[in-house]
């Protein structure tokens, strides 16, 4: 009984992380878990919102939306309709809380850096994309501050990496990184953002169909470690090139 | 080291759960987590929302505000801003979810239930007080079907009770039932739903200042489910009354 | 022929005035004019709107709100509607104007009394009991304001009290504070505001069904000047408890 | 001691009433009181809004608004703000308010008459003057129904006419129909509606000074009534020509 | 073949420009393009938007607007509707632009003049009505700043006129300032902003039923000069009077 | 006096036409003019909106928009804003008016397809680089709506196809395809819009700077029907592919 694309169900689906996408941005990447594909871009800027003027700590925020035609349906603009969707804030301040994670306000200094994740085709688990991606664009911002000399040299303001994948239950059996005809099917869905070190920033588990229990949940979170894990050497590998 | 308000680690606050607070609403509870104080009223209507007409199931949502006068310092209306904010809907969509799960839709037939959860009073928590208190409304509002014979009588359209707590590690210390003050100095923060028999509806920890580790995600866990026992027990008390 | 409750044509229904009914707010009020129930709370803060700064004066203003299971059949949230309908700015802006009438800029200096007024359950004179409410909160709030410093004991902003009862002609007889199933049926429907000493702040009255002579208006009038009499003085005993 | 402008204190400003102001609209008024300049449109459809079809009754509503230019200091337009404000949702109910109250709905039939109402220079006196202005083409646009067949030669949708006036009082003496100077300057003010055979269908008196007593509110109504009947000869010359 | 109106094809409506038609603004015109009402308001105030602040430059904008009973089917209000339409938005920006051809920024100063265009009756060609009379009602607010002592008598803000107006071909035949029953039929529509001295300043053709060649656009061109220099020479004249 | 990117003054810069770049849409097209990014998705559905059902027609319309990191300096997004700008209104219109230009709404039958234009990177000639990438998307949505039988094999909805491209006088000398760089400094700028046979089907021309004279216009004309002859040919080949 395997997937219907062929994979363990511990195994992420193919994952590319191409890095400098935009020529203008401090840090772009284009990252695809499978079909799902995300453009996340980081722009840096001096200065920071009102309320944290004068406190010498930096500001880290995201963005999150998706392309009408990303689905397989089309769906219609945020921007049309006048206001943002639950899930869209939703999404929004989980990537934001999952990067603030890891940055040091204090050595990031008075700079605010916005990373927009924009959903350029959705096949489940764009959110976890957005997350592994946005870190990696991050980190270019990062180093293109310290190029531009907003930032010095020996400024270290990622106290780590980040990264995401989905897990779920599906027919009784916990697989990873969920393509979307897994996702609709799934009676429980969870969300792990972990750091590169194996810790948890996030753990948001729902009950879809069924309630799960402890050892259900359990079995999730081993198999979330596992795909965090070698997110993790992925990210590595990327900023390495 | 005990807590400010002298409770054991694993204590929830003094809870109250008063049903039949409006004179209108199919079910209304008002709900006291210690000072956090939600209402929690429901509203039944025969027919569904367009997308659902003619299937035959049901319907139930939430809808969760705040008072501007609830917290400490007075904040805006959503209303007068024009738009609802992401916490709002991140809490609402939460809420609907969690009683959801115990909601057998074809039982319920062509109907619709909306719980409003407003926020009279904050003190931390009030999402939680307000799924148990939601759920106590709920129960009332399909006995008030049935008794009105939108329902038949022999209809169970409720597969299940649901109730939720937060937990959180403040100086190293896993906590129960987080106040205000608590809430604001946890390094983890994590609230959970669950089910009167034990399993899982939603778990969502959040690491507010480190990542958190496996051992500490299970004491978490544990404390949620002696919470949560707790909570069930006192709804089936409130419900008996 | 006696009124459906019972009352008096002259008679005001059932009075209640709870102080102190939140922790946080200067002052808070739940206020009962029989099963109409309005939570009114004052925030009190340092400084005034940037139109006012460096005036010496300060300033008073209202919001005026219903829960969506206050009425008898639910109704739709204004934050979700993303705008205020019109009832609700009218009735915001008569709470504001209605207190502003007793308050003496000049004493309260550079500080600002939001009154909030969140009807919890509605059965007609939703906007006299708010105003009723609101000055006993504004009351507390300037005794809170004294308490604190932020005002010297010996300032006197509030230059008297106010109260509001609405008035009716039902079926050709005049009649005081209609609840909803009067009000639905009134010919003529007037609301009156009125100082403690009996003077007039406000007087809006409508014809509903046919318009209404002088001979009915002057009824209308003393019957609001008795209504609003009998509130004061429960105004007075419970600021005297 | 006389007026600014020369006025007695019970006379009315220069009363214009241009019908036929526009080529499109079933009726058109450019009433003028003084320098207050209101375009008053009336639009004739066949059909009512749904909650009111197979009723058999018709519908009339109005809409007020300011253009940008009319004030003495520019106001931003609220289609750039994106939300009307509240004065503009509370003159626009009252207008609606005043014309219904001469409308038998059964003689109309499902028909609907929207009154536009732009105040395209103000001087004071702007919701009196359309409503003055407005029941004229609503007249008008009655006759053009039955012009075009919409509505039977017999029909009497109109049960009399409806004219309105602002009084006030300034420097102790009450006022008839007061310009901008002497708003601003009144201590108390009040807009009045009144039929054309002398009842009243809205009374809204202010006290933005100081409150006013019983007195000073008949001498008022008096002025008023004085007013009104002078409007009301004026709209019945209007109509004749 | 001639048009319905009598005119021949490079005839202009009849043009009345009226000055003055307001008490408040610094330059006000009622233009008419035959049946096309359009009120030209230009409101005038020291200082400028907050991104050119301390440039020593002006600034010059407009708004563009249609009363709801201006077409011959009543058309809702932008403000009820809560947002500024497409073509509202386009034309706008067109007035705009067009002014500003003629603007000195220098030489205005750091003066700030709005242009308020509203259409009261609508005949086709409503936006280049308003650039003509916009263009009067600007020449006014120039002269009233400097008789203010604003700015300087010598200053020259105005580096020369400007006008429009549209052509369009119907039945093969290309025709100048087209209303309703010719805009509705044209096969190609252009709108053409000129300068007094005959220099094009906006060129905006759209082919509304087949493509155009470049014969048949030189043809538009050709008959837009021609009436832009008719209406230049009824910009002056009015302007002398 | 060369173009600092090397070209010639009537030369394109690098074009790139890639289709199916999406999984999902009916048709999908990155579309590069030099370092100006869009990718068109064209979604098809069957049925046309209200005001057009049972006409046996279809309909085709555009949606443009820009991702907040495309421009050099961040972009706040539109969702957020809650409101469309005035500049992306006007685009969208633009598109959806040129690709109209080419429909044949019989021949469509009563399906509608929607153009999602979305700039992943700006660099000038955003617009332009849309229209030319939608048509090429939208035929193949068309080839795609047959394939799935929604459209007969014989019908020939695409009357002939459309490209866009615009040109400047920069320093006095007319230029085609202006990247940024020579569009903030073009003295006049202008999009054409033309049909693959040659043919205008929207000229907008504008003077930034100073007006321009017919002879300027007539030399940005033939630079424009040289450069979409160009584009032409490019989408030709693209589409052959």
């Amino acid at each position: 009984m395997t997937r219907e694309d062929g994979r363990a169900d511990d195994e992420l689906r193919p994952i590319t992380i191409t890095r400098n996408w935009l020529d203008h941005a401090a840090g772009s990447v284009l990252v695809e878990f499978g079909r799902t594909r995300v453009l996340c871009a980081a722009s840096a800027s001096e200065g920071v919102p009102r309320w944290r003027k004068g406190s010498g700590l930096g500001w880290v925020t995201a963005e999150y939306a998706m392309l009408p035609a990303a689905t397989n349906t089309r769906s219609d603009r945020e921007s049309v309709k006048g206001r943002i969707g639950g899930r869209t804030h939703e999404i929004s301040r989980l990537i934001g809380r999952s990067l603030r994670a890891v940055i040091d306000y204090q050595a990031l200094g008075e700079n605010t850096i916005v990373l927009d994740c924009d959903v350029l085709q959705a096949d489940g688990g764009t959110r976890t994309a957005a997350i592994t991606g946005a870190y990696v664009a991050l980190a270019d911002a990062v180093a293109s501050l310290k190029a531009s000399g907003a930032l010095a040299a020996s400024a270290q303001p990622l106290t780590g990496s980040v990264a995401a994948v989905s897990v779920g239950i599906i027919d009784g059996v916990p697989r990873l990184d969920l393509p979307y005809v897994e996702d609709v099917r799934a009676e429980t869905d969870m969300n792990v953002v972990m750091t590169g070190d194996g810790k948890f920033v996030e753990v948001q588990g729902t009950a879809e169909g069924a309630a799960f229990d402890r050892s259900e949940l359990d079995a999730l979170l081993a198999l979330a470690e596992k795909g965090c894990a070698d997110l993790t050497r992925l990210q590595g590998e990327a900023l390495a090139r």
